[in-house]
Protein backbone atom coordinates (compact mmCIF):
# COMPACT_ATOMS: atom_id res chain seq x y z
CA UNK A 1 0.00 0.00 0.00
CA UNK A 2 1.18 3.70 -0.52
CA UNK A 3 0.84 4.52 2.86
CA UNK A 4 2.99 1.89 4.35
CA UNK A 5 5.09 4.28 5.88
CA UNK A 6 3.54 7.18 7.53
CA UNK A 7 4.39 7.60 11.37
CA UNK A 8 2.16 7.11 14.18
CA UNK A 9 2.16 10.32 14.55
CA UNK A 10 0.26 11.26 11.82
CA UNK A 11 -1.90 8.51 11.71
CA UNK A 12 -2.55 9.52 15.79
CA UNK A 13 -4.27 13.19 13.94
CA UNK A 14 -6.34 11.12 10.95
CA UNK A 15 -9.34 10.28 13.45
CA UNK A 16 -9.17 14.12 15.15
CA UNK A 17 -9.44 15.66 11.12
CA UNK A 18 -11.94 13.04 10.08
CA UNK A 19 -14.08 13.93 13.30
CA UNK A 20 -13.81 17.94 12.93
CA UNK A 21 -15.82 17.22 9.18
CA UNK A 22 -18.03 14.67 10.11
CA UNK A 23 -19.08 17.61 12.62
CA UNK A 24 -18.77 19.83 10.06
CA UNK A 25 -21.12 18.20 7.67
CA UNK A 26 -23.69 17.23 10.36
CA UNK A 27 -23.90 20.88 11.27
CA UNK A 28 -24.13 22.64 7.53
CA UNK A 29 -24.41 19.94 4.98
CA UNK A 30 -24.05 22.37 2.05
CA UNK A 31 -20.82 23.18 3.18
CA UNK A 32 -18.17 21.88 0.50
CA UNK A 33 -14.93 23.24 1.18
CA UNK A 34 -12.74 23.68 4.05
CA UNK A 35 -9.26 25.21 4.21
CA UNK A 36 -6.40 23.88 6.12
CA UNK A 37 -6.43 27.14 8.03
CA UNK A 38 -9.97 25.63 9.47
CA UNK A 39 -9.25 22.50 9.54
CA UNK A 40 -6.23 22.91 12.25
CA UNK A 41 -7.82 25.52 13.92
CA UNK A 42 -10.76 22.53 14.81
CA UNK A 43 -8.42 19.96 15.48
CA UNK A 44 -5.97 22.00 17.49
CA UNK A 45 -3.50 21.16 14.65
CA UNK A 46 -1.32 24.16 12.74
CA UNK A 47 -2.60 24.94 9.19
CA UNK A 48 0.83 23.95 8.22
CA UNK A 49 0.89 20.28 9.88
CA UNK A 50 -2.44 19.71 8.26
CA UNK A 51 -0.98 20.28 4.79
CA UNK A 52 1.45 18.70 5.58
CA UNK A 53 -0.33 15.17 6.75
CA UNK A 54 -2.52 15.02 4.60
CA UNK A 55 -0.08 15.42 1.56
CA UNK A 56 0.94 11.89 2.60
CA UNK A 57 -1.90 10.70 1.13
CA UNK A 58 -2.05 12.45 -2.45
CA UNK A 59 -3.07 16.15 -3.66
CA UNK A 60 -6.16 16.90 -1.89
CA UNK A 61 -6.12 20.51 -1.56
CA UNK A 62 -5.88 23.41 -4.23
CA UNK A 63 -3.94 25.92 -3.39
CA UNK A 64 -6.15 28.66 -2.94
CA UNK A 65 -9.63 27.24 -2.61
CA UNK A 66 -9.51 24.30 0.19
CA UNK A 67 -9.69 21.02 0.63
CA UNK A 68 -13.30 19.18 -1.05
CA UNK A 69 -15.14 18.03 2.26
CA UNK A 70 -16.48 15.11 1.16
CA UNK A 71 -13.79 13.77 -1.17
CA UNK A 72 -11.66 14.05 2.18
CA UNK A 73 -14.03 12.57 4.28
CA UNK A 74 -14.11 9.15 2.16
CA UNK A 75 -9.91 8.98 1.65
CA UNK A 76 -9.77 9.40 5.28
CA UNK A 77 -12.62 6.74 5.89
CA UNK A 78 -10.66 4.64 3.26
CA UNK A 79 -7.16 5.35 4.96
CA UNK A 80 -8.27 4.45 8.35
CA UNK A 81 -9.97 1.23 7.05
CA UNK A 82 -13.27 3.17 8.24
CA UNK A 83 -15.30 2.49 4.76
CA UNK A 84 -16.28 -0.35 6.69
CA UNK A 85 -17.34 -1.42 10.14
CA UNK A 86 -14.75 -2.91 12.20
CA UNK A 87 -15.94 -5.66 14.58
CA UNK A 88 -14.40 -5.46 18.30
CA UNK A 89 -14.58 -7.64 21.09
CA UNK A 90 -14.18 -6.60 24.58
CA UNK A 91 -12.65 -8.77 27.28
CA UNK A 92 -13.14 -8.07 31.33
CA UNK A 93 -16.51 -7.08 32.06
CA UNK A 94 -15.64 -5.32 35.29
CA UNK A 95 -16.34 -1.93 36.34
CA UNK A 96 -14.00 -0.01 33.67
CA UNK A 97 -14.92 -2.62 30.93
CA UNK A 98 -18.77 -2.45 31.99
CA UNK A 99 -18.68 1.44 31.67
CA UNK A 100 -16.45 1.55 28.35
CA UNK A 101 -19.17 -1.51 26.64
CA UNK A 102 -21.82 0.78 27.47
CA UNK A 103 -20.06 3.82 26.08
CA UNK A 104 -19.06 2.73 23.23
CA UNK A 105 -22.41 1.24 22.49
CA UNK A 106 -23.88 5.15 22.61
CA UNK A 107 -21.44 6.07 20.28
CA UNK A 108 -22.64 3.71 18.13
CA UNK A 109 -25.78 5.46 17.68
CA UNK A 110 -23.73 8.13 15.55
CA UNK A 111 -23.81 7.27 11.90
CA UNK A 112 -19.97 8.34 11.57
CA UNK A 113 -18.96 5.77 14.01
CA UNK A 114 -18.07 2.49 12.09
CA UNK A 115 -16.65 0.54 15.07
CA UNK A 116 -18.83 -2.13 16.17
CA UNK A 117 -18.95 -3.68 19.75
CA UNK A 118 -19.88 -6.86 18.60
CA UNK A 119 -19.18 -9.70 21.89
CA UNK A 120 -18.20 -9.40 25.24
CA UNK A 121 -15.41 -12.00 27.48
CA UNK A 122 -15.59 -12.56 31.07
CA UNK A 123 -14.22 -15.29 33.17
CA UNK A 124 -16.47 -14.77 36.06
CA UNK A 125 -18.97 -17.36 35.59
CA UNK A 126 -21.82 -15.43 37.23
CA UNK A 127 -21.49 -12.94 34.45
CA UNK A 128 -21.94 -15.64 31.60
CA UNK A 129 -25.54 -15.02 29.96
CA UNK A 130 -25.90 -10.97 30.94
CA UNK A 131 -25.60 -8.29 28.41
CA UNK A 132 -24.83 -4.96 28.14
CA UNK A 133 -27.57 -3.05 26.62
CA UNK A 134 -28.01 -6.24 24.40
CA UNK A 135 -24.37 -7.95 23.93
CA UNK A 136 -24.09 -11.02 25.65
CA UNK A 137 -21.19 -11.45 28.23
CA UNK A 138 -19.42 -15.02 27.11
CA UNK A 139 -17.05 -16.74 28.73
CA UNK A 140 -13.19 -16.28 27.72
CA UNK A 141 -12.41 -20.15 26.72
CA UNK A 142 -15.20 -19.71 23.65
CA UNK A 143 -12.78 -15.93 22.60
CA UNK A 144 -11.62 -17.54 20.27
CA UNK A 145 -14.57 -19.14 18.38
CA UNK A 146 -16.65 -15.64 18.64
CA UNK A 147 -13.41 -13.77 16.73
CA UNK A 148 -14.10 -16.59 14.01
CA UNK A 149 -17.85 -15.95 14.16
CA UNK A 150 -18.50 -12.81 14.53
CA UNK A 151 -15.03 -11.41 12.37
CA UNK A 152 -13.52 -9.55 15.45
CA UNK A 153 -10.83 -7.46 14.07
CA UNK A 154 -9.77 -5.82 17.20
CA UNK A 155 -10.21 -6.40 21.16
CA UNK A 156 -10.20 -4.08 23.90
CA UNK A 157 -8.80 -5.40 27.15
CA UNK A 158 -10.15 -4.52 30.54
CA UNK A 159 -8.64 -7.84 32.57
CA UNK A 160 -6.35 -6.77 36.02
CA UNK A 161 -2.67 -6.73 34.95
CA UNK A 162 -1.94 -10.06 36.15
CA UNK A 163 -4.76 -12.20 33.42
CA UNK A 164 -3.84 -9.50 30.50
CA UNK A 165 -0.96 -11.66 29.14
CA UNK A 166 -3.00 -14.54 28.66
CA UNK A 167 -6.28 -12.91 27.21
CA UNK A 168 -3.92 -10.99 24.39
CA UNK A 169 -2.14 -14.47 23.84
CA UNK A 170 -5.35 -16.00 22.65
CA UNK A 171 -6.71 -13.08 21.35
CA UNK A 172 -3.40 -12.89 18.92
CA UNK A 173 -3.89 -16.96 18.81
CA UNK A 174 -7.32 -16.29 17.57
CA UNK A 175 -6.93 -13.76 14.61
CA UNK A 176 -6.73 -10.15 16.53
CA UNK A 177 -4.54 -7.61 14.95
CA UNK A 178 -5.11 -4.39 16.88
CA UNK A 179 -5.57 -5.05 20.74
CA UNK A 180 -6.89 -1.46 23.19
CA UNK A 181 -4.79 -2.26 26.33
CA UNK A 182 -6.49 -0.53 29.53
CA UNK A 183 -4.37 -3.21 32.00
CA UNK A 184 -1.57 -1.27 33.98
CA UNK A 185 1.24 -3.85 32.84
CA UNK A 186 3.17 -3.80 29.82
CA UNK A 187 2.06 -6.68 27.09
CA UNK A 188 4.06 -8.08 24.41
CA UNK A 189 2.88 -9.06 21.04
CA UNK A 190 4.62 -10.49 17.91
CA UNK A 191 5.27 -7.94 15.74
CA UNK A 192 2.66 -8.22 13.07
CA UNK A 193 0.23 -6.56 15.50
CA UNK A 194 -0.62 -3.52 17.24
CA UNK A 195 -1.08 -2.87 20.49
CA UNK A 196 -2.34 0.55 21.79
CA UNK A 197 -1.75 1.05 25.66
CA UNK A 198 -4.93 2.83 27.15
CA UNK A 199 -3.78 2.90 30.66
CA UNK A 200 -5.01 5.88 31.87
CA UNK A 201 -2.30 5.78 34.45
CA UNK A 202 0.68 6.06 32.06
CA UNK A 203 -0.86 9.11 30.41
CA UNK A 204 -1.45 10.64 34.30
CA UNK A 205 2.46 10.14 34.55
CA UNK A 206 3.47 11.01 31.34
CA UNK A 207 1.23 14.10 31.76
CA UNK A 208 3.06 15.06 34.84
CA UNK A 209 6.54 15.73 32.84
CA UNK A 210 4.63 18.86 31.42
CA UNK A 211 3.96 20.37 34.78
CA UNK A 212 7.57 21.00 35.35
CA UNK A 213 8.39 22.40 31.49
CA UNK B 1 15.77 22.93 32.46
CA UNK B 2 17.96 20.89 30.49
CA UNK B 3 14.93 18.45 28.60
CA UNK B 4 13.22 21.68 27.92
CA UNK B 5 13.43 19.84 24.04
CA UNK B 6 12.18 16.27 24.89
CA UNK B 7 9.71 14.85 21.94
CA UNK B 8 6.44 13.66 22.89
CA UNK B 9 7.31 10.50 21.49
CA UNK B 10 10.32 9.94 23.86
CA UNK B 11 8.11 11.45 27.47
CA UNK B 12 5.82 8.35 26.68
CA UNK B 13 7.64 5.91 27.01
CA UNK B 14 9.64 7.29 30.38
CA UNK B 15 6.71 5.85 32.52
CA UNK B 16 6.89 2.67 30.72
CA UNK B 17 10.40 2.28 31.68
CA UNK B 18 9.44 3.68 35.07
CA UNK B 19 6.86 0.86 35.19
CA UNK B 20 9.23 -2.06 34.53
CA UNK B 21 11.64 -0.34 37.13
CA UNK B 22 9.44 -0.71 39.79
CA UNK B 23 7.84 -3.59 39.39
CA UNK B 24 11.42 -5.46 39.08
CA UNK B 25 12.55 -4.11 42.15
CA UNK B 26 9.26 -5.07 43.81
CA UNK B 27 9.96 -8.96 42.77
CA UNK B 28 13.52 -8.77 43.71
CA UNK B 29 14.97 -5.89 46.32
CA UNK B 30 18.48 -6.74 45.88
CA UNK B 31 18.95 -6.26 41.89
CA UNK B 32 20.65 -3.30 41.30
CA UNK B 33 21.78 -3.27 37.44
CA UNK B 34 19.61 -3.84 34.47
CA UNK B 35 20.66 -3.71 30.88
CA UNK B 36 18.86 -1.36 28.00
CA UNK B 37 18.56 -4.78 26.73
CA UNK B 38 16.28 -6.08 29.53
CA UNK B 39 14.42 -2.88 30.09
CA UNK B 40 13.89 -2.86 26.23
CA UNK B 41 12.45 -6.28 26.07
CA UNK B 42 9.86 -5.46 29.50
CA UNK B 43 8.88 -2.32 27.57
CA UNK B 44 8.15 -3.24 24.49
CA UNK B 45 11.07 -0.99 23.45
CA UNK B 46 14.30 -1.71 21.26
CA UNK B 47 17.38 -1.94 23.65
CA UNK B 48 19.17 0.88 21.02
CA UNK B 49 15.91 3.12 21.21
CA UNK B 50 16.14 2.51 25.42
CA UNK B 51 19.58 3.92 24.87
CA UNK B 52 18.56 6.54 22.68
CA UNK B 53 16.06 7.91 25.18
CA UNK B 54 17.92 7.71 28.20
CA UNK B 55 21.15 9.50 27.24
CA UNK B 56 18.20 12.35 26.96
CA UNK B 57 19.04 13.06 30.42
CA UNK B 58 22.49 12.23 30.70
CA UNK B 59 24.60 9.19 31.26
CA UNK B 60 22.79 6.82 33.57
CA UNK B 61 24.20 3.49 31.55
CA UNK B 62 27.89 2.42 31.71
CA UNK B 63 29.11 0.07 28.76
CA UNK B 64 28.78 -3.40 29.30
CA UNK B 65 27.41 -3.53 33.07
CA UNK B 66 24.34 -1.22 32.43
CA UNK B 67 21.95 1.05 34.19
CA UNK B 68 22.26 1.46 37.98
CA UNK B 69 18.24 0.64 39.11
CA UNK B 70 18.01 3.11 41.91
CA UNK B 71 19.27 5.76 40.60
CA UNK B 72 17.64 5.59 37.12
CA UNK B 73 13.90 5.15 39.14
CA UNK B 74 15.21 8.31 40.65
CA UNK B 75 15.80 10.34 37.94
CA UNK B 76 12.93 9.06 35.75
CA UNK B 77 10.49 10.19 39.21
CA UNK B 78 12.18 13.64 39.17
CA UNK B 79 11.89 13.94 35.26
CA UNK B 80 8.35 13.05 35.26
CA UNK B 81 7.55 15.17 38.45
CA UNK B 82 6.88 12.37 40.57
CA UNK B 83 9.57 13.01 42.83
CA UNK B 84 6.58 14.28 44.84
CA UNK B 85 2.92 13.71 44.88
CA UNK B 86 0.78 15.08 41.93
CA UNK B 87 -3.32 16.04 42.70
CA UNK B 88 -5.11 15.32 40.41
CA UNK B 89 -9.45 15.88 39.83
CA UNK B 90 -11.81 14.35 37.88
CA UNK B 91 -15.14 16.15 36.51
CA UNK B 92 -18.04 14.28 35.33
CA UNK B 93 -18.94 11.43 37.53
CA UNK B 94 -21.25 9.57 35.44
CA UNK B 95 -20.66 6.11 34.66
CA UNK B 96 -17.40 6.53 33.01
CA UNK B 97 -15.97 8.93 35.24
CA UNK B 98 -17.04 6.68 38.26
CA UNK B 99 -15.27 3.88 36.76
CA UNK B 100 -11.88 5.89 35.42
CA UNK B 101 -12.27 7.52 39.51
CA UNK B 102 -12.44 4.20 41.46
CA UNK B 103 -9.81 2.36 39.36
CA UNK B 104 -7.57 5.63 40.29
CA UNK B 105 -8.52 5.51 43.82
CA UNK B 106 -7.49 1.59 43.95
CA UNK B 107 -4.14 2.20 42.09
CA UNK B 108 -3.53 4.34 44.69
CA UNK B 109 -2.17 1.91 47.25
CA UNK B 110 0.74 1.00 45.05
CA UNK B 111 3.13 2.92 46.85
CA UNK B 112 4.80 4.02 43.54
CA UNK B 113 1.87 5.58 42.08
CA UNK B 114 2.69 9.62 43.15
CA UNK B 115 -0.93 10.56 41.83
CA UNK B 116 -3.49 10.97 43.76
CA UNK B 117 -7.13 11.52 42.90
CA UNK B 118 -8.20 14.46 45.54
CA UNK B 119 -10.80 15.60 44.30
CA UNK B 120 -14.63 15.21 42.26
CA UNK B 121 -17.29 17.34 40.77
CA UNK B 122 -20.03 16.75 39.07
CA UNK B 123 -23.16 19.50 37.62
CA UNK B 124 -25.68 16.70 38.96
CA UNK B 125 -27.38 17.80 42.45
CA UNK B 126 -28.30 14.44 42.98
CA UNK B 127 -24.49 13.66 43.32
CA UNK B 128 -23.83 16.15 45.51
CA UNK B 129 -22.41 15.31 48.64
CA UNK B 130 -22.15 11.52 47.78
CA UNK B 131 -18.38 9.87 47.66
CA UNK B 132 -16.77 7.74 45.88
CA UNK B 133 -14.43 5.31 48.10
CA UNK B 134 -14.04 8.56 50.64
CA UNK B 135 -13.87 10.97 47.97
CA UNK B 136 -16.97 13.72 47.98
CA UNK B 137 -18.52 14.94 44.55
CA UNK B 138 -19.31 18.54 44.75
CA UNK B 139 -20.58 21.09 42.86
CA UNK B 140 -18.60 22.33 39.36
CA UNK B 141 -18.87 25.39 40.83
CA UNK B 142 -16.57 24.96 43.40
CA UNK B 143 -13.80 23.83 41.14
CA UNK B 144 -11.74 27.19 41.18
CA UNK B 145 -11.52 27.12 44.76
CA UNK B 146 -11.30 23.63 45.23
CA UNK B 147 -8.11 23.82 43.01
CA UNK B 148 -6.69 26.43 45.65
CA UNK B 149 -7.32 24.89 48.68
CA UNK B 150 -6.36 21.33 47.40
CA UNK B 151 -3.43 22.39 45.00
CA UNK B 152 -4.80 20.33 42.25
CA UNK B 153 -2.21 20.20 39.19
CA UNK B 154 -3.91 18.30 36.27
CA UNK B 155 -7.86 17.29 35.83
CA UNK B 156 -9.64 14.32 34.01
CA UNK B 157 -12.53 15.83 32.00
CA UNK B 158 -15.14 12.71 31.66
CA UNK B 159 -18.26 15.22 30.77
CA UNK B 160 -20.79 14.52 27.89
CA UNK B 161 -18.53 16.51 24.66
CA UNK B 162 -20.91 19.44 24.65
CA UNK B 163 -19.74 20.87 28.59
CA UNK B 164 -16.39 19.62 28.20
CA UNK B 165 -14.72 23.18 26.99
CA UNK B 166 -16.65 24.79 29.27
CA UNK B 167 -15.38 22.69 31.84
CA UNK B 168 -11.79 22.57 30.53
CA UNK B 169 -12.11 26.76 30.21
CA UNK B 170 -12.84 26.92 34.22
CA UNK B 171 -9.91 24.71 34.77
CA UNK B 172 -7.44 26.74 33.30
CA UNK B 173 -8.76 29.62 34.30
CA UNK B 174 -8.08 27.89 37.58
CA UNK B 175 -4.51 26.92 37.17
CA UNK B 176 -4.83 23.92 35.96
CA UNK B 177 -1.84 23.49 33.33
CA UNK B 178 -2.48 19.18 32.61
CA UNK B 179 -5.66 18.15 31.10
CA UNK B 180 -6.21 14.53 30.64
CA UNK B 181 -9.73 14.41 28.02
CA UNK B 182 -12.40 11.65 27.52
CA UNK B 183 -14.91 13.60 25.57
CA UNK B 184 -15.28 12.95 22.23
CA UNK B 185 -14.90 16.31 21.18
CA UNK B 186 -11.85 18.51 19.98
CA UNK B 187 -11.03 20.83 22.78
CA UNK B 188 -9.45 24.40 22.50
CA UNK B 189 -6.41 25.12 25.72
CA UNK B 190 -4.10 28.15 25.68
CA UNK B 191 -0.31 27.01 24.90
CA UNK B 192 0.80 26.64 28.24
CA UNK B 193 -1.91 24.26 29.11
CA UNK B 194 -1.37 20.44 27.75
CA UNK B 195 -4.27 18.66 26.59
CA UNK B 196 -3.89 14.50 26.25
CA UNK B 197 -7.50 12.88 24.38
CA UNK B 198 -7.72 9.75 26.13
CA UNK B 199 -10.77 9.35 24.01
CA UNK B 200 -11.44 5.65 22.94
CA UNK B 201 -12.92 6.38 20.69
CA UNK B 202 -10.16 8.06 18.57
CA UNK B 203 -7.64 5.12 19.59
CA UNK B 204 -10.06 2.82 18.40
CA UNK B 205 -10.57 4.41 14.89
CA UNK B 206 -6.91 5.25 14.79
CA UNK B 207 -5.57 1.35 15.65
CA UNK B 208 -8.00 0.53 12.59
CA UNK B 209 -5.66 2.02 10.40
CA UNK B 210 -3.16 -0.72 11.12
CA UNK B 211 -5.74 -3.47 10.24
CA UNK B 212 -4.58 -2.62 6.80
CA UNK B 213 -1.24 -2.26 6.46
Amino acid sequence: MRWNKISDAVVRRLPLYLRVLDEITTEDPHKSLISSQELGDSSGVSPALVRKDLAWFGEFGKQGVGYEIGYLQNELRHILNLDRTVKVGLVGVGQLGHALARYQLSRMKDVHFRIMLAALFDSDVEKWGQDVDGVVIRPIAELPAVVQSEQLEMMIVTVPAHAAQEVVNLSVNAGIKAILNFAPTNLEVPADVRLANADVTLELQRLAYYLGV
